[in-house]
This record gives C-alpha cells, structure tokens and sequence, in this order.
C-alpha cells in the first residue's frame, strides 16, 4: 500500500510499502482519512531520534488519525463497515498488570503508532483492534476525529488533576499540548485559566479561547498570580512546556495543597528545589499519554463542550505530505496543527 | 430594625424587631438588599416545621441574601463600606473537630440563618463573620448575589461527585435544586446531563440550558439511559427529587463502579435494595449544604461558566413580601426563584 | 473425575463426573487439595439457590481452594509443575469495560467457580488462567491457602475503605466475613475495633484477636461507641451482618465525614433513613467479592501481619465431604470454617 | 523560669528566663517533664540557622514535649489538673483560609516551638491550647509521650501515602525520622518495608523492627527492588534521607502507578529526571510536618500497634542539658532520640 516513509533523518518518501497486517476476530481494518503531525514526528524527521527511540530501518509515522471502516472482523458488534471513527494509536496486552489495574498507558510493552520500530498510520488502511477504535457522531468530523489523540492528552492531564470546579489554575505553555490542556481545564470547571509562554504570538491565539494570557518574558507570573488569587497562588498548574526555568519555579505560584501536574518533557534532568513545594504540601502527578480517554473526549466535541476546529492551522493533500512535514517543522511557533489528509472522506 | 416575621405557621408579618447584633473585630454589618425564598423557608410558613426544628417563637426567616457593607470591625481588611456583598448563612465553631478538619458544614454546633431559634435575614441589616462574607465582581449584580446560596448546593454536590470529564451524569428532579445541580455538573466536566421530572413544565424549563429531559411518568428511564450510555450506565446520579421511588430504582441506571450523591431529603426512610448497589459496587456520597464553595461560586458566575439569571421568576419589594411567600407557596411548580428586593441597590 | 455434586437441594453426592477442560496456553492445571465451605455454598445446598442464582442442573461447589500445579500452557512463565498455590475463583473478561477500567469483578459476564451453572473447584482437579493463580509462599500452608479467598473479601473492604492509620472502626457481624474485615481492619491501621454481634460465643471467639466486642441484644451500642470515642463517632463502619436492623441504625454510631462500608447482603430492601447519613455528610461504598487482591493478601499472610490459621475449625477428608457440609451448615454458630481435604499435600 | 537558652550558635546555657504568657479561657499552663531532641534543634544549636530561619536573639529550643497539666482556662473541659499530656508545637491561626480548609499545617502564619523567634518548650512551663493538648493513656508514659510529635511526622507521611492494606513500600534513610515512617508504614498495612541506608548501624538497628535492610553503599537498590517485587517496582517510596543521590534515582525502583511521598530535606535543589518519573505515571506527594495526628498517634501507641520505646537511646536530667546536646550532636549516628528531663514525673 502506499504510506508516508521515513527512510531515515531527514528524508521523507511518498512510496508503495509492504506492510502485511492479518485481521483478527477482534479486529477492524481502517481506511485512514486524516493525519494530524504532532511534535514526536518532527523530531523523529528532523532528529531520527526520541528520546532512547531511534530510527534504525524506513518507517510509516503518524498517530493522530481518523478513517472509515472497511472490514470487520466476526467478533465485532458495536462496529460495520462505513462508520466514520478515530482510533486510539496505543494497544496494550490486556494481560498485564498495569493494564489489569486499569493503568494500560502504563504497560511497558504497549505499542504505539510510529514510535520506532512499530509504525505509524500515514498510509491507506490499518489493521486495529475494535475496542480501540471509536466511532464519530454525525456532527463530529473527520479532521475533528484526527484531532481527538492530542486533545485526549490534556484530558486526561484534566482528569489526573482532579479539578474542583471554580479551581483558579494555570497552564505553562501556549502550544499545542497547552493549548488542549487548557481547554480540557476550562471543561473541567476552572473558573480561570491562566496561559504562559515567551511568544506572544501564541499568547494571542490563546486569548480567543477566553484564557488570561501571561508572557513570562516581560511580565512577573507571581505578581500575577498574587492579583488574581489574592495572595493564595493558584489551585492547579500545568506544566506543558518542558521548560526548565518554568518547572524549577512552579512552587512559586501554587497554593498551599496545590496540585502540580506534569505533562511537557523537558531535554534533561531539572534541579528541584523541592523544600520550597514541601512547605506548600504540594501533590505533584505525571501524566504519560492516556487511558479511557476517547470516548470521553468524542463525546465532549459532539455535545459542543469543546470547539477544536480552531486549532486546525492547514490541511494538505496527502501527494504534498512531505511539504506538509516542512511546513509543519517551519511554521511551528505560529502554526498549531498540520494535518494530511489521505483520502476524501 | 424592620424584618419580615413568621409569628407562627401561616403567619407572616412585616413589623420592627428588636435585634440587639454587636459588630465583633472580624464581623461586618450589611445592609440586605435581597432575600431569596427557599423551599425551606416555605415549610416553616406552611407547616411551622421542618423535620425536628419547630417554629416556637416568632422568626425572621430567609438565608439567600445580598446586600450592601455598612460598618466593618477593626480587623477586617478585605471587605469595606461599600462593598457589594452575598454572605453564607452558616457560622460554624471553627474550634470544632469538623471544622478543624475542613468539614465545617458538619459542626453540630453550627448556626444556620432562618433555622429556628436563629434568625434569618429577611430584614434590614445583619452583623455577620467578614469571613463568610463575599464581595461581588462588578458583573455580578445583587440578584445573582442573592442566588449564589442554592447554587452553592448544586456546586457542592458536583465538587463531591468528582466528575470526571465526559461523565454521563443524570439528575433526579428538575426543581432550583435540580437545576443548579445540573449546571454544576455541566461546569465540572460533564458532556450529557440528563434530568428526569414527573412535571412536564420542568423538564421544558430545563431544556433551555442543553439538559436532556426524562419524563418519568412516561418514559421509562433504564431504556433512555440504556440508549444513551451503550448499555453502560450513567457514571453520576445526582439524587434531588427527595422521591422515595426515585431512590429507590436509584441502581438501575447507574454503571458499574458508578457514583451515586443524595441531595434531596425524603420524607421518610427509604427501602433501599442494597445488592442491587453491591452487585455494580457503587459509591455513594451524602450532600449537606456546603463548604467552601462560595468563592468558587462567585468565581464561576464572574467568569460567564454559568448563568443562574434565567433561574430568577419574580422579584417582590419588602412591602409586598407575604405576597411573595404565598406567590412562591403556590406557584412553586411553574416557577423556579422568588425573590424579595428589601433595598434598592 | 471425582467430584462432590449437588444434585439438587440438599443431596450432595460424591461420584464421578464427566468435565472436559482443555488447557489453553495461558492457563495451568492444579491438582485441588484443599476447598474451604462457604456461607453461599450452603445456601445452595440448603435451598437449592442464592438470590437470582437457582440450582437446575447438577453442580459442583466450592470457591475456596488451593492444590498443587500438574500442567502448565506454553506461555506460562510464572508457574511450574509443583508449586504449591491457591486460586481466584472468579474469570473475567479482560476486554470488557469494566475490566479495562481494573474494575473486573464488576463484568458481568465473570465467571464465578460454583455459581449456577459454572461448576465450582470441589474435584479431582481444575484447569484455571495462571494469571488467576498464585504461588504459596514456603510458610504458607495449603489450609490458609484455602483461606486466602475468603479473607480477600475482608482486605478490599479494608483496601476500598481507605483507612487511615489510628481510625476508630466497628464491623457490624462477628461470622467468617465480619471477623476477616476486622482482622484487615486492624491490618489496615485501626487503632481500635469494636465488633458487635447478637451471639456472646461468636463475640468471645472474635475477642481472642484484640477486637472490643459489644453484644447489641444486651449492650447499647450507642453508648459505646460514645464512650470509645470521646462523643465523635466511629470513623469507619463495616457492615458484614447483613441484618437489617443493623443497617437501619448505622447512621446513629458513625462521625462526621465518615465512612461506611457495606459487604453484609440483606435479604430484602433496608428501610433508610438517609437524612441522618445526610446529615453527617457520610460516604458509603459497597463491596462486591474483590478486585486485585489475592498477591496482597498472600503477602500479609507471609509477613506475619495476619494469622489466619485459628479461624480454620476444622478439616474433612473427602470421602467425608457431605459429613463437612452437614457440620457446617449445623454449626454455624460455634464454628468459623469447615475446610474438605481433597488430598494430601 | 528556668529554661535551656541558646544564646547563640554553639552556646547554650541553663537559666531563667521571662517569659510572660497569660492563660486563655480555651488555654492550659503545663509543666513540662521531657523534651526530645531533634535535628532541627541541632542544626540551631550547631549552625545558629535551619534553612531561612536564623537565630539572632536568645531563644527557647525543644518542641518535642510531654508534661503535666498545672491549671486549665475556664472554657476547658476536656483537660483537669494533673492530666499527664503531649502537646502538638504548632499553633495555627483558625480563621486561614488554609486552616478552614483542614490544613492548618500549611497556614504561613503558624508558630511552630522553637522555629526563631518563637521560644520553644525546653523550659519549666507553657500556656498552650487545649485543643493542641492531649491527654495521655495510663499505659503511655511521658517519655514516650515526648516521642509523640516525631512519630507523628512518619504517621502523617503514611497517611498521605494512602496505602493499601499488602504494598510493598520502602524507605530511604534509617535515621530517626526514616524509622518513625518505615514503623508508620507498617501500621498502615505494608506487608514488607525495605529500608535503605549507607550506614550499617543504622540497618542494623532498623533490622529488629522486621524492616528489610538494604546498604545502598554495598548492594545495588534496583536489584534487590526487582527480587522482591518480582520486577513490578515499589508501590511507595519514602524519601527521609534528604540525599542528593536517593531523590535522583528515586523513579528506577518505583512501580507504573506508584507513589513518592518526600519527608527529608535536601541542602539545595536536586536535578531530577522528570521523563522516567512520567513513564511510571508516578504521584509525588510532600510532607510538611502534620495535622490531626496526635490523637491517631496516641491511640496507635496506646493500643500496642506500635512501640517507640526502642527508638529512645538516652534520657539526660535537666541539669545536664547542655551536655544532652553534645551527646545528641556526636552520638547522631548511633543514636535514635536523646531526651531531656525537665521534672520527674
């Protein structure tokens, strides 16, 4: 079939490749629609590598994806060929213990789309177990259903942090993991949500969502904070910029038994000063990836909750998809997704 | 200082009392402008009681008030003369062991406007705690101000739930309870709020705030759900209806795992099939009053997350306040929140 | 193979009986050496059904077992043949909502050993998922083997109760359950556990383990519990009696803000009075058998935490297995459990 | 009075002192029989400062004390001349919005015995708050009364660990605080405890308590973990060394899912490795001293659940107070608490 191969750092090829996918009884076979670009593909283009995650042999990128349903397999019920649906790009061994306790994301052997050397889903149809294949309602789209995997992780940072409604919290960070954490937040019953970064480019695009725009390079956060708290400091923060200067300072601005929740991957090692978060009796929780998210997060699209559509900066036809990948590496700070569109849907 | 006067059941009249209040180091004195008319407040003028607190000597009712800061003691630096002000209507003992462990709600020693021997705040002033007094944004007027008392409930109750977002959530009974239980679960996350009635005035009421209307008396409930859920269940019930067949069917709807929050006050004990429960391993919570919520309140009227406009019926001036109690008595299926102006503001 | 079968209401027999089990790759086969009775198991044996579950076809009984591997699957890694071990009895579906959530006790679609029409575990040998089996420690015996299923229960009520260390608890019900619950109770970090019960033999036996024993037929447990807890409450009540009357009055004896948990399964609806729980703002949760226990449970047993062995009162050979059942379902006052020997270890 | 003096850095002296405290009506005068020695007293003894808080006038150390009651205020009821006490050295203001909300340990306003400026209790008398006083049980003696406020520190880090009844958790650092919290832990239901240290003795001495010992100079940590656990991992950690090295490493042993709960104080900030933390799914929580834990920590001794006469290595009269010190300052390595005799009790 034909696919988007990453042959190695750097070059990117649009060509038939030969990917043998059997479907089982608990299976549906995918035509992909749309794939969004997230920043763990631009690194492993720009980079040939994540973190311990290297490129070693040609693969398929891609993790964000909606399609239609081309085949089923005979123990699927809740599913038929035609339906519209975004699939979660994870698939754990329900066997283990972590996916036992309900924590999959946390199986040391799930496999994820496009992470080295599993591969990812630009290219026409997948092969995908049915329990993590989720149908899109009417009025949900398809660039919408491709969207749901990054939205999905700041709701599930939104879920991690427990939110009180009325919790005055903030989000470091203005980008596209930001950008959905804050709006999960909002969902979740902040009554403020305040947005950090340097780039006020970013800032301004946030603003439109209603959250209150802070620019860190010019501005004092505490002082800030101290305003609009009144001296407490906020009841949550969000850390979703991987930046060491704003993690090393977060038990600034939390409040006493403040929750810190922890979603941007910063390049090394952070020096903490952790006495300054004791005496606050701070909570601090990670969020790595999601579990159980998508049919929440489809279902607060469909009933209007959250409006994604913004977010979705260029659609390219899947012909330029390298282009959209150049795109997408360039036009980063203004840019929040690219996507790639495969087939009309 | 004029007050409205339950001299005994069904005897209300406006007339001078004589309430000697000393204005301590923390306290403030208001001068109400607004009282909202309570279900509560209702049984007393009907039935001279309300479960073991009895109407013995003549008594101000009223605890859903606004108003205006006319003196402030010593030690108050928050508030001043001037400020536009609602007020929560418990003083606990903050000594006591549920108040020192945050619960103050839960002080048998706390004292509750307008439940007998204490007076409420259908009059012209009241000295009160500065802290359990708010001030009100400037894009929050008094009859908002008014009402932040029962959507202090609805709020509590959902902060109780812990809602997770995309929670199917279901309330039962569309009276004010209902309805600010309802919003509040919306704010906190949920992507379909269901709510059930045996009225169906209330339901369409309902509608209008994006509620899915259940009437009970003509739809069978577990089939709705069923419908909406996946066979699944409802993740939340919010219990508001005080109906003894709504409790008791409480478990059909519910999800394994699921969670179920008593508001409501039945009349009477409730036979409860406890395997039902066990058998999904349901979680339930109990709602009195509130704690801490009325900051969070203000916040999320401020903050446009909420309107509770649309849920204010009729305003009567102080003079015409037993026509407001009879008004409220009376009307109290078709209309939502009766409320008495004792000052203009 | 040879099983004890109940061939319906109170005729068990012991013959051979034709059960074709193949081992899949994921599964071991044990030889069972021990089966403890359970209170469900005379149920079923004195009037032929449990609730909903009716006995229409020949069945064997039994849940509480351990036995020794004699076959494992290609894929077990864990276990050999040899090892010593015990088993939970229930088999979920891994795939269903419910289990992916690490909720599996709640699929409905589990399958329970010896609950009309699955058969239970008091025969020659059973094949079992070896995710489901788990290896005895060396000073771990197969009698408390047998034991560990029915303490499971007793440590998730502990485990969903969330004890915190120096609570005051009450078990409602000093038989089999009620005493587990309150020896995890104290494993959980109780300082005190009054236990209650209407028998003085059952409340002299439950004494030997530390526990305060109140006779509710002569004592005025209200008082008590005043007495212990300097007027607060019992943070924490299990209720494990199942009777109603126990139930109807669990709201008087709990404090503020606590806790109670309910495993006892009444016969009928409870009549509730859920204001007096309202109003102490009261939690409750419901135990359905246990989740995720059975390796905590082992390890306590290991450690020392826990004895288990002086509730074992005392031991059949097979060949006397309906002897054992007679003997259990007669003295059940006197005894706590009566365990079949199916051979030697 | 006569009371111990820290004049300044390294000089200490045995002399009278004025100080002036007016019994309230909610107060009790006590005299006090024995202090314990703590390692902040050291650090002010040894370095004249602990962290931002500097020793600039004469002042009162000790806050780990027992006494006798001399006189009560009038409100008082709980409390009667002669009552044999322990007192928790935090005072809190009631009326913070910390404090409200159930953490007065967090309140900035709270005098702590001892933290500069507020003199502590190595003196003959304190007027205290009866609320912040508890009564001991005749089974408690003042010594292990005196041993109440350290214990409390690992009572609260166990409490804020939520542990469930069978986990495996571990402690680092074997000194007094490390000990107090891998006993807490045990109370709480863990079935192993491995503490760590670099320092035999201290193993050694912590070996009798049933904890596993691990020498992190001579064994390697994730080694022993991985034995233990069958590579699943702790599912707590407690960090009370405040060792550079043990935080950092601090995510290799933890389970996915698991929890780090930070006592000790590290000198400066420490790098820390976010991404492995987040791969775990780790919640970090932190201790700041405690709250509500002198009643379960007295109930949790007086019940026999735990036993702190072990960790008391020396008491010195009052005489010899100063030579306490040294002894406490030298002897830190081999030494569990060094306690100071005011007056026989």
């Amino acid at each position: 079939m034909k696919a988007l191969v990453l042959e190695r750092k750097l070059q990117l090829s649009i060509r038939d490749i030969d990917i043998c996918e059997r479907l089982g009884v608990d299976d549906v076979r995918i035509n992909i629609t749309h794939v969004g670009i997230c920043g763990s593909d631009l690194h492993y283009y720009l980079e040939g590598a994540l973190g311990f995650r290297v490129v070693k042999e040609p693969i398929v990128l891609g993790h964000e994806a909606s399609g239609i349903i081309s085949e089923v397999g005979e123990n699927v019920k809740n599913l038929k060929v035609g339906d519209r649906v975004c699939m979660e790009p994870q698939v754990p061994n329900l066997n283990s213990k972590a996916s036992r306790l309900g924590m999959y994301n946390l199986d040391p052997s799930v496999r994820f789309w496009g992470a080295p050397p599993v591969h990812g889903c630009l290219r026409e149809s997948v092969v995908h177990p049915a329990m993590f294949t989720f149908k899109l309602p009417p009025n949900v789209s398809q660039t919408e259903g491709a969207m749901v995997e990054p939205f999905a992780i700041g709701l599930f940072a939104a879920t991690i942090a427990k939110i009180k409604p009325g919790d005055v919290t903030m989000v470091f960070g203005a980008g596209t993991i930001g950008l959905v954490t804050a709006l999960a937040a909002k969902i979740g019953g902040c009554s403020k949500v305040i947005i950090t970064d340097v780039l006020g480019d970013r800032l301004k695009f946030a603003s439109q969502f209603g959250f209150i725009p802070v620019n860190t390079s010019t501005e004092k956060l505490s002082d800030v904070v101290r305003n609009i708290t009144d001296g407490w400091g906020a009841d949550i923060i969000f850390e979703a910029s991987g930046s060491e200067s704003a993690i090393s300072g977060i038990f600034e601005t939390i409040c006493p038994g403040g929750k810190v929740v922890l979603i941007g991957v910063p390049r090394q090692s952070v020096p903490i000063n952790i006495y300054l978060g004791m005496a606050k009796g701070v909570h601090i929780e990670t969020v790595f990836r999601y579990a159980h998210m998508f049919p929440k997060a489809i279902a607060l699209i469909e009933s209007g909750a959250v409006d994604l559509k913004p977010l979705l900066t260029r659609v390219f036809p899947f012909e330029r998809a390298v282009e959209a990948f150049e795109y997408a590496a360039q036009a980063k700070i203004n840019s929040v997704k690219t996507m790639i569109e495969l087939q009309k849907s």
